[in-house]
């Protein structure tokens, strides 16, 4: 087989994805651009991503050449359940692990949606809220907290997930008992139903990676771009550092390439032996940038810690274009890597293997 | 027509620049290269950076063939009205956005030297050190600097500008009244012709933008790489990230590309609406790093918020090296776009269009 | 000639590496991917850098193609000396810069195994360590100091080095008498044998470079990635900037192309007068992205400020490693600068023969 052969054939091990969700008919006609960026465009802007004319000619291939109102009058009147049936499974994709946090679909109802293996993840600050308002003290809301992540892990969880990037930055410190006691206090006096106190979520995190380090189950951060919650200069995962430095027992997965860090990204993947990368979001947002992006997650980190994802969330064409882009873009690198004589064929095709499946498989014990 | 004809044939809307200037005979035949650096280098290094020796090339084309002596010689001698418009009307360039604040030539004696319609932007630090000596209080200064925007937006100038990031950086902040108070008595009391106090500099530039939402006309920041007087860290865009979110209608345009931020630029860019990114300065300085830059910006941005300009300033040179650089490097990215199948050959001619006129013709409202 | 051959002819001045030492077997045959990654990584991963896949394409060079357990067998039995002399000498390497402060194996010894020529660099935190515990007083302790560098700038030394960057990062400050007086006693005070004192490893570092400056001799700083000790964030040169302004007449290099932050290192070389910059330790270490490290650097930095040297240390395959990396990737990034017209063959070839000896035998007065 060729390197190429290798990358289309490997079924993906997808480490980072969300549930697809029934859209009301406007939310397509009207904006479906949305789901093509993160950020908080107007219609003008939003249509003119890169990723959503990627969208466009997907949307094309599957309903014949049209114009884009058109397109989407007929992506608003699918059947959800076979189209995102041909769209996911189309993928070769084996297995998906689901963030819980967002959207609000429960696991089995999204397995109407495709014939993968769904793992569900468990985001911890969703944990948090849901906990803080029935608590009467630090030490009950930590009991529960604790006794809600074991029950997690012992059960069909395979991994946790921060947002701590999108609520007070990846500048998690380390903080005393009574700082926390304080934050804890403070989080109740002002309780909005949002857990965004810079020590008490770096608290929750500290205590998560315990957590995660006990159960040997990897702890995922999102880093890198990200909707406008998060401030471009704290999703660097290098501000990160020391609390990677205090848990050397928690596999960590820095989600999204840290993009646009991700050199750095991969400097701190290759520096801590319990950091792992994924590249996903970027995959496919950034495009024709996903080729650059794979080829400097190589410079430094070892190929047995680059993890395959396509963050998809919502809509079933964000599972295409990032299975689709990430396979023909690592074909590439490894092909160009293979012709220039920096790896041989056969180890550039294990590479293909490790980052689109097995690197997952063996990280999160599928 | 094909896609490079469309880059070739779109005239320019360069949507910021600066004047022309007459210099004296040594300048140029002595320490020409100062113009192609930023830097403060003496002529054994700034002679070889890879920007001088593209204006050598050009001026070879110009006078012929020779050693760098006698080119230096020829253009020290040449009628600067007839040579200016040769190399900026050579550019198609139709409109010349212009900053007041340098160098200090009248936009009717830049006239002398182009065909292009010239339009002025009003460089706020400017605004504010001709107004601070005669003031005496914080209130009738802010009079006055009110008055004098308003005075420019009512007239002819059609965006504001800050340097900012040349002061004290891009890491604006909102301060109180009092905080602005104390700061005005500061810099009354140390005046010395210059404005670079943190909290002064931050309320002029929050003041300006207020006034640019109310005329709806963009407020454009030095981002990224320039003279040795701007930190090379707090010229990263993602610091003004909370000034971007506090000022949502005010069209805000990012300059430079932020080099060598760019991917956080363009990652800003595609998340606050109001944000728009320019990739001048580094076209042409930054020479075979401009298509990696253009490709790079394309990434997460939307193209309808990408704009051209040179920021050339004092000689016709760099309005050339800019023109031509950019028309090359964006024509190699849209067709590289094109074959690998990201966009169309027709969405690619109207990306070409809007990025070197179109945008800049509805942002600035020309 | 062809750019080609000249950068395949010129001798190398290797501006920065560290001496060969003798290992113990089970170094070699256990954990010889140590010496190819500079992260804590354990053997499953230490094994999946490209930069060890390019080693063991070496070893199969020298002994044969074979499993990696029998070319790492082989390599333990080589005679050093020998094995090492046909090594670094194959990479016709004239000159090479030694910091003196790993391993510790003695300029003689290091001898044994290269016919270039070694010119010591003398580690300033290893001379504060040696004389910290026998000092009385900061004055005494300061003379010592001052006497020691004096001592070595006087004879055989051509530069000093820092590794601040690895102690408390390149935000390196000005403080007065009496924070220093506080800093030595409280190093003093907590002596451990290693200078990790922000203020106090500030302090030596100014007056290194006031030092450097008096005799003309560069000061090489540790920038960009390196081992786990670094915090990924402060070994960004832009961090020094202040320093750098302060002293103007010191020669400084920039050391590793401050990789990931190399665009960021250009800029600053490109701005500053008195700042250098070395492609070494990235090359050979990110393989692929040595190319366009090369190309970034030459984006804005002069053409006379750039340096070759490996950083290698301990194994005489990374001298190999580096000196074909960077011949074969100058090569093609010059080749393709002079095919698109950014510069002509000649002065490619220039830039080359400057890179690869010249900048180093004029900015080291060799």
């Amino acid at each position: 087989m060729s390197i190429r052969d290798v990358v289309a054939s490997t079924p993906l091990v997808d480490n980072h994805a969300h549930a697809v969700e029934p859209l009301e008919r406007e939310r397509i006609t009207d904006s479906f651009a949305d789901y093509f960026t993160e950020g908080q465009l107007s219609p003008e802007h939003a249509r003119h991503t890169l990723n959503y004319r990627a969208v466009l000619d997907l949307l094309a291939e599957q309903f014949g050449s049209a114009d884009e109102a058109t397109l989407l009058q007929q992506r608003a009147e699918v059947d959800l359940a076979s189209y995102a049936r041909t769209l996911i499974d189309g993928t070769n994709t084996e297995t998906i692990l689901v963030d819980d946090g967002f959207p609000n679909v429960a696991l089995d109802e999204f397995d109407a949606y495709t014939d993968a293996d769904l793992r569900p993840i468990h985001r911890i600050e969703n944990v948090a809220e849901t906990l803080l308002p029935a608590s009467e003290s630090l030490a009950s809301f930590e009991d529960a907290f604790v006794d809600a992540l074991e029950e997690a892990l012992d059960g069909e969880f395979v991994a946790l997930k921060t947002v701590i990037a999108y609520r007070t930055g990846l500048r998690v410190r380390a903080h005393d008992r009574d700082a926390v006691r304080r934050a804890y206090d403070e989080v109740c006096r002002d309780w909005d139903g949002r857990v965004e106190h810079s020590v008490f979520n770096d608290y929750l995190v500290h205590l998560a990676a315990e957590m995660a380090a006990a159960y040997d189950a990897p702890l995922q951060f999102h880093t890198g771009f990200g909707d406008a919650d998060a401030h471009p200069q704290f999703v660097d995962p290098t501000y990160l550092y020391e609390f990677l430095q205090a848990h050397p027992s928690t596999p960590v997965v820095l989600l999204h390439g840290g993009y646009p860090y991700t050199r750095a990204a991969g400097y701190v993947t290759a520096t801590l032996d319990n950091v792992y990368l994924d590249l996903s979001l970027a995959t496919p947002f950034v495009q024709h940038g996903v080729e650059p992006l794979i080829s400097q997650a190589l410079e430094l980190a070892p190929t047995t810690k680059l993890l395959y994802a396509s963050d998809a969330f919502s809509v079933p064409e964000l599972y295409v274009l990032a299975a689709r882009r990430f396979r023909a873009d690592l074909s590439s690198v490894l092909e160009r890597l293979a012709a220039d004589g920096f790896v041989t064929e056969s180890y550039a095709e294990d590479v293909a293997r490790r980052i689109l499946r097995e690197n997952a498989v063996s990280l999160y014990d599928l």
